[in-house]
């Protein structure tokens, strides 16, 4: 009998809930608002309730093996409360694993979305192969995780995979979290947002403007329909985010040697545009990169991969489902 | 009765070996020359005499565990060869580790100089509490070393730890390595001793300009000296020293989370100097520094160490002497 988990995506404004048999196959996937303004008991109920259901389908086909319930914010392991989550208000020192096992009656693991995406690729995603995964996503900010051995590495407070506040600048635009230069003022949707509006703002971009103007919600994704019709101003905002990918995952290839870098998140559907500029920085920075390039060393058989994530927006989703099904010895090692 | 075990620090001019008790008492220490115009041959025979003669003082007294032999140079692990090593030419694809082997009739392990200071800091130095290390070799190059759940981490191909080769500014001085901005031009005592130069040739630094005139071999030193008199120029220099560790040191708290950050090697008796610029940048630079900063986060119990390294040059002694202690478990993990 073949076994199943539930994993749980959730968001700032939707969650996300499926079935997920532990051949990586999806058996059912439901989809529900997660807003913030109806309340984190509403939400939890409402996650439980779709819990219980989509797992009542599949109980008598198959052996239930848990839920995991991937969470946008830090997690503290030991309490099983969310440390700390900028889009998830009311969230934080609040027993949401006690919550959620109470309510339905079985064990939950909570993680943070980072790691369940990382756990993702690396059960059905680009990681198959691999047993060390460097995962950066693109999204609103920019987030990371890493995996060690097969073993997620969550650092000494939960806090590992902060990539997006790595500095490529030192003097470069300021962030939100103090410093200054970090990736996420490169590479994130905000950050293409921004630098279109700069670019906007030196006339260099006439046809952007009434479109962002128009539409003001979808720019990051506006300037990436400019850039893949070749418009000039929008594809210099891509090399800028390949070209700040690159210092950043040269520094973390020579820094660690994974055999695996995987990008994903929103942005990167962008790849085919930015993917260049990123790759070049990496031959021209990266000293392991070039002695493991898979296009080009012949020193070595093992070549750093760096790529494109395979599993989109699902990655965090198949990742949470992989929690139950990791052995305790695959979950505990989160101490520093 | 007490076991003890041999270790080589092997560098391009001189090599220690000691005989190190598994207390971590040092019970003999002997020092030789290593120069490379002698050849490899010649440095391994007398390697093996001197491990011969301090070994055969303590077989009765005590139960012998085996050879650790740290080089500086990339290491394949399988095959104990060194892969790359710019200060041992002639050492590259030889079977280092089995001609040691044979001349000895005992168990030998190879590692990376860096992998071994991190060795013997996590067992008798500032990582003695932590299960987690990152350590970071000040020299003539910089080096580095990563300590995941109690065991090295090597990386795919042996190269982890290239923390010398970190951008610290995309645009900065050229390295040897193809990157530019690299650690290794700003916090290695050769970078000191360009920034030295440079303030010198812009008039900046009369009175270095005579010293290091009468004494170019040891100019990083002199610079350490006047900075420590309050020379202003020579002082300036090792705020950049501090302020380009507190840059990267910065992304890898934010990367990693590890509990321990220990800054070795020769430049880093100048840390009286530096340390302030440096912590300054992480306090400025680091969301999760601040959040487990020792001296003023409430937040955690948990803190970020970042520290000088305790055992100096005996670091990678010790760290190599540890090696035959460690189980295979511990050894084997090197593949990402």
């Amino acid at each position: 009998m073949q076994s199943f988990s539930i994993g749980v995506d959730l968001g700032g404004t939707n969650m996300r809930v499926a079935a997920i048999e532990d051949t990586g196959r999806q058996l059912e996937t439901v989809c529900a608002s997660a807003a913030v303004n109806r309340g984190r008991d509403s939400v939890i109920a409402e996650m439980c309730n779709i819990i219980r259901e989509i797992a009542g389908k599949f109980t008598r086909s198959h052996k239930f093996a848990g839920v995991g319930v991937g969470v946008p914010g830090v997690i503290d392991m030991d309490t099983g409360t969310v440390f700390a989550a900028a889009n998830l208000p009311g969230w934080t020192n609040y027993p949401v694993k006690d919550e959620i096992q109470k309510q339905l009656g079985t064990a939950v693991i909570l993680e943070n979305d980072s790691n369940c995406a990382a756990l993702g690729e690396k059960w059905m995603g680009v990681g198959r192969e691999a047993n060390g995964l460097c995962m950066v996503t693109l999204g609103t900010g920019v987030g990371g995780a890493f995996i060690f051995n097969g073993t997620l590495w969550h650092g000494m407070l939960g806090m590992a995979g902060e990539i997006g506040h790595m500095t490529v600048t030192p003097d470069g635009p300021s962030c939100g979290c103090g410093n200054r230069g970090c990736l996420e003022q490169f590479a994130s949707a905000t950050a293409i947002k921004r630098m279109a509006e700069e670019a906007v703002a030196r006339g260099k971009f006439p046809e952007l403007a009434s479109a962002m103007a128009a539409n003001p919600d979808a720019s990051a994704k506006v300037v990436f329909q400019y850039a893949l019709h070749g418009d000039a101003a929008a594809r210099e905002i891509f090399v800028t985010v390949g070209w700040a990918l690159g210092v950043v995952i040269s520094s973390l290839v020579d820094a660690l040697n994974l055999p695996v870098y995987a990008i994903g998140g929103g942005v990167s559907s962008a790849w085919d545009v930015f993917s260049p500029a990123l790759f070049q920085e990496l031959r021209k920075r990266s000293i392991v990169f070039r002695a493991s390039d898979p296009e080009k060393s012949q020193l070595h058989q093992k070549k750093t991969i760096v790529t494109r994530a395979l599993l989109a927006s699902d990655a965090g989703l198949i990742g949470a489902a992989r929690l139950p099904l990791l052995s305790e010895d695959s979950l505990v090692l989160r101490t520093a």
